[in-house]
Parts: C-alpha cells; sequence; structure tokens
C-alpha cells in the first residue's frame, strides 16, 4: 500500500487538505471554509469528515502521519496561540485534537515554516542548508532553515520577519504595534501604499476608482501590466521596503537564497526587480551579489499543503 | 599530559592569545600589539614565538588545536576578508597560517561567534539550544545559536547584526552605509551620541570639556554614575537602539536569551535597564516577557580567549 501523508493549510477564512505522497504527489485535495466553525471542536469534525472522503478516494493507501500549518503554530506545542485571523480565541492544542479525530500523529507549524519545509523537501531549497522562505500573502510569514534546520527558536516561535520594524512611527498592525514590514509588504500592505501613494500624488489612476475595501492584490497589479503609474509606483515603494528589510534579515542568518511565496510574489517582475535592486543596494558589501532572491517553486495552490505534508514526512517518519 | 588548546583573539589594535585546558582554565595568557606587524606573516611569524614560548611556561601540556576569533573571519575558509580595522587588506588565509607555523590543525571565525561557542561551552549559555551573543566593543558583533548550532550561514559570515539598519538616512558607518545598528550601540556609538546631545541640548555636562576624540565609554559611564544628565540620555538613548533592534533579531530566531559581552555592557544597570525597557515595550506580543537580557558569563579578559579555544575544543577535537 502507498504511505501518504496528509498536509493541512489553515487560513482564517479557508482551510485546505491535500493527500500526499512521498514523491510529492497530490492524490486527493479540497477545502472548506474556516469561518463556519467558530468551534474548533466543530471544526475538526468536519474536518475528519472530510479527510476520511478524501481517503478512500485517493484509493489503496496507508496514512502516516498529518502535518498542519496554521497561524501563530506552536511547532512544539502543536497549538495555535492567540492567533489574530482566526475565530479560536487563546491556545487552541489543534494538533492533539486532530490526531485524536485521525488516530495518527499530528505535528504542526506556522504556515510560512510549512512553506520553508515544502521548498526544502519538495521545492527549489532542495540540497541547500541556509535559505528562508518569505510568505506574501495577507501578511507576511517567513520560514528561517539554517544548517539544514528550520530555526523554532527556543519557543517554536521564530520567523516572525513581517513583524520587525520598518519605522517605529509607521502603519498600525494587527499585532498592536506600529510600523511592522507586513503593513509594508504584503498583500494588505501594497493596498495601504496604493492608499497613501493616491492621497500624496495627483497622478490619474484606476486605483482612484475603486473603493478602498474593494481593492485586491491582483487589481494592483493589472494596473501596473496596464502601466497605471500609482500602481508601479506601489510595487517599487513595496520592493524597496521588503529589499531593505531582507538585507537585514541576511545580516542575521546569511542564506544561500530567499524564495518568494504566495499572492504577491505571483506579481513576478513587477515585485522581484525593486526587491532585488533594493536589497541589493541595501545590503552589507560582504553579501553583495552572493544572495538568490527566488520565486518559491511549489505553486500557489498546493505550496501549503505541500509544506505541511513534508513536515509530517520530516517530522513523524524517521527513514 | 593534559590536553589544551589555545584561543587567539585578533583585534585592530591587540592580538590576545590564552592556552586554556577543557575546563576552562587558562593556564596562560598574553598578548602584543596587532598594529606592529602591518605583514601578515611577520605577525603570524611573531605569533609563532609567543606561543611556543607561552607553551614552555604552561608546563607539560599537549596542544590538540589552535582557535581564532578575528574580524571579519569565514569559518568556511579560515580566512579574514577584507577586514576594515585590520592592516592586513584582501582575504588573509590566517588558519592556514597559523596551523602551519604551529603544526597544529587551526579554526577561525568571527570574534562574536567564538564569543557565543565561549558563552556555549564555557559561559551562561550552557545547555541552551538557542540563544544570541551581542559584543559591544568598538563595533557591534553578534553570534547567532539556532538548535544548538551557531549559524555560520551558506557562506560563514552570519551575525551581523551590526550592520542591520536602524535608520537608512542615519549615522555614516565604517561598512560604508548609514544607520548600521552598531552606529549607535557600540562604544563608538555611544560617544556619537553624546556629541548629538550637545549639539542639542543646553544640559551643562562634563562632556562638553573633553575634545570628542579623547572620549571613552568609561568616561560616559562614570559620568553618568555622578548623575551627568548628558551621560545618563545617552545610555537610554544607545538602550532604545539597541533594544528596538533585539526585538527584531528575537523576530528571527526567538532565542532563549541575549547575552552582552564587551566593554559597553560593563556599564551594568546603565545600559541593560533601557534595553530591556525598550525591548520589552517593542517586541512582538509573543516573545514578551520569555527572552532574557543577560550580562555575558565570560569576563571581558579571557572571554574571548575562552571563546577561540573552545572554538578549537568544539570543531577540532571529537569526542
Amino acid at each position: 500500500m502507498k504511505k501518504v501523508s496528509i498536509g493541512i493549510d489553515i487560513g482564517g477564512t479557508n482551510s485546505a487538505y491535500g493527500i500526499v505522497d512521498k514523491d510529492a504527489n497530490v492524490l486527493y485535495s479540497g477545502s472548506f471554509p474556516t469561518k463556519n466553525y467558530p468551534k474548533v471542536n466543530e471544526f475538526v469534525s468536519a474536518l475528519g469528515v472530510a479527510l476520511r472522503d478524501a481517503l478512500k478516494k485517493a484509493g489503496s493507501v496507508e496514512l502516516v502521519g498529518i502535518g498542519i500549518g496554521a497561524p501563530n503554530g506552536n511547532f512544539y506545542k502543536g497549538t495555535i496561540e492567540h492567533a489574530p485571523n482566526l475565530d479560536w480565541k487563546g491556545i487552541i492544542p489543534l494538533a492533539e485534537l486532530v490526531s485524536k479525530e485521525m488516530g495518527v500523529p499530528a505535528v504542526l507549524t506556522n504556515d510560512a515554516n510549512a512553506a520553508a519545509i515544502g521548498e526544502m523537501i519538495y521545492g527549489g531549497a532542495r540540497g541547500m542548508k541556509d535559505f528562508i522562505v518569505i510568505t506574501l500573502g495577507t501578511g507576511l510569514g517567513s520560514g528561517l532553515v539554517a544548517n539544514g534546520e528550520l530555526i523554532y527558536g527556543h519557543d517554536g516561535f521564530a520567523g516572525e520577519i513581517g513583524h520587525t520594524i520598518v519605522d517605529i512611527n509607521g502603519r498600525t498592525c494587527g499585532c498592536g504595534r506600529k510600523g511592522c514590514l507586513e503593513t509594508y509588504a504584503s498583500a494588505t500592505g501594497i493596498k495601504r501604499t496604493v492608499a497613501e501613494l493616491l492621497a500624496n500624488s495627483i497622478e490619474p489612476s484606476v486605483l482612484r476608482t475603486i473603493p478602498y475595501n474593494d481593492i485586491t492584490a491582483a487589481m494592483i497589479s493589472e494596473a501596473a501590466h496596464k502601466g497605471d503609474k500609482i500602481a508601479l509606483e506601489a510595487y517599487d515603494y513595496t520592493g524597496k521596503i521588503l529589499g531593505i528589510k531582507l538585507a537585514d534579515a541576511v545580516a542575521h542568518t546569511s542564506p544561500e537564497a530567499i524564495f518568494l511565496f504566495g499572492g504577491l510574489a505571483k506579481a513576478g517582475d513587477l515585485i522581484f526587480k525593486p526587491t532585488l535592486k533594493y536589497f541589493e543596494e541595501n545590503v552589507l558589501v560582504i553579501f553583495k551579489n552572493k544572495i538568490k532572491i527566488l520565486p518559491s517553486h511549489l505553486n500557489e495552490t498546493n505550496g501549503a499543503i505541500l509544506g505541511s505534508a513534508a513536515l509530517a514526512w520530516k517530522e513523524l517518519v524517521k527513514n
């Protein structure tokens, strides 16, 4: 029987899951709305139904374990702790709940750490010992690998580059502080930058015709591709802030490569060019022209699932 | 015969060395002026004479290896690369030169990494898997340990927190950029802060009577202890910048503790109190009241030697 793991990606809006074999084949995948389950026990029950169904559909497989990527995930404890974007408040022992529901071991980490493990096992970081994965979604997550091992830190919460400070008097962040990197470099961040540029400039822009709440990163990307100056400047500014803070990150762990993953990274050159430019302009001389800034090799649809599945292979299946 | 390693600390002005046993006893130590040897070969010859003499004086010992801490030290290559504070320009294969001179293996890393290994093996970080050592000397060095291993990074140059950016338009740094942390938080940094405060304030201060070039960190500390408001404010400001940037560092690797080592750390509460205060005020909520900011357990005189000697034990003597 083919051995498989299940990768689960918990998001504030939707949660995705997939049955994955050791060669990164997703045999079956699906998703359902996290938002519909304000109580975690109801979520776990519904998840169990979905996963058992998925396992049937995947055919003749042996489930070896479950990996979960979740916001504010604590690897050591298997808990989600005080996640601002989830309805489940306090400390949620999700790995234990899922393990009980499914009768196999489960392991959990934050979504960006899962993405880093996915990149290491299935993606562009195969063979690398030192790299960073940055996930550019609603917020900015990060997973750091050094000496071939993910850095969880002493409490399981390492890798919060999205909450390093760009400007101590800067934009209000969901974390309660001001000026965090993710208030600039994320899908939400670039939207805030657009609003700032609309205020400060008199340049015409299609983005002036859309209410703030309705603007998406995809719209900004589309406008930029059409030559909209506000949109182009927003990407330049986003890349500038990101490039400067990645230069700081590199001064900590000196990675071989930095992988950008997630919605904003899909904008391609629009985000990669300014990020690389300002990174090289601002990085310490000993790191210049050494560090690759690359798109993740995992696609966005399956990347989070693959990362979580890879976590299960890495932590639960000792070869 | 007692097994010993030699620890060497290369400084821009002086270099120190010591014969060290496995229990951190420094059997013999000495130093001589690096500045007198503008050619590295002459330095190594003189070092050889000094070390052979030191070994004789240490009595009946067996030398197992040599550890070297040096500015801009590359662990993987055993080289010093483009160190701005040394007369030896370019890339210097110092580990190889010293190994040939002494006939035993030699290993080299930057001075702050050596301090971190010293703290891990001989100091306050014994038993810790995740911690950071910050050396506050002329500049600011750092050594990061995660998962029980020093982070060298893919090129051997990890741990340059002194060159993360506080203010992109800030003080000119020796590295050629602007606003690096070490231009604020170091013996030189606090002196620059004093000068800025003397300019901006009309507060009387003993520091107004001393030429800039003659002001030392020790004078600022002495003035602060006597209640000099400029000196006190300089410590507060230094601790503020350091605390804020340590909050950023913690968001990368989530250490159990941060150890402060070196001249500026000797000021005790003057630097620790504001550093801790601003660190806690600015750190991400999940890290609050979790991370210890501690003085190094290695004394300044022997700390650098012990760190380098510990590097030799760790890397050259496999038990």
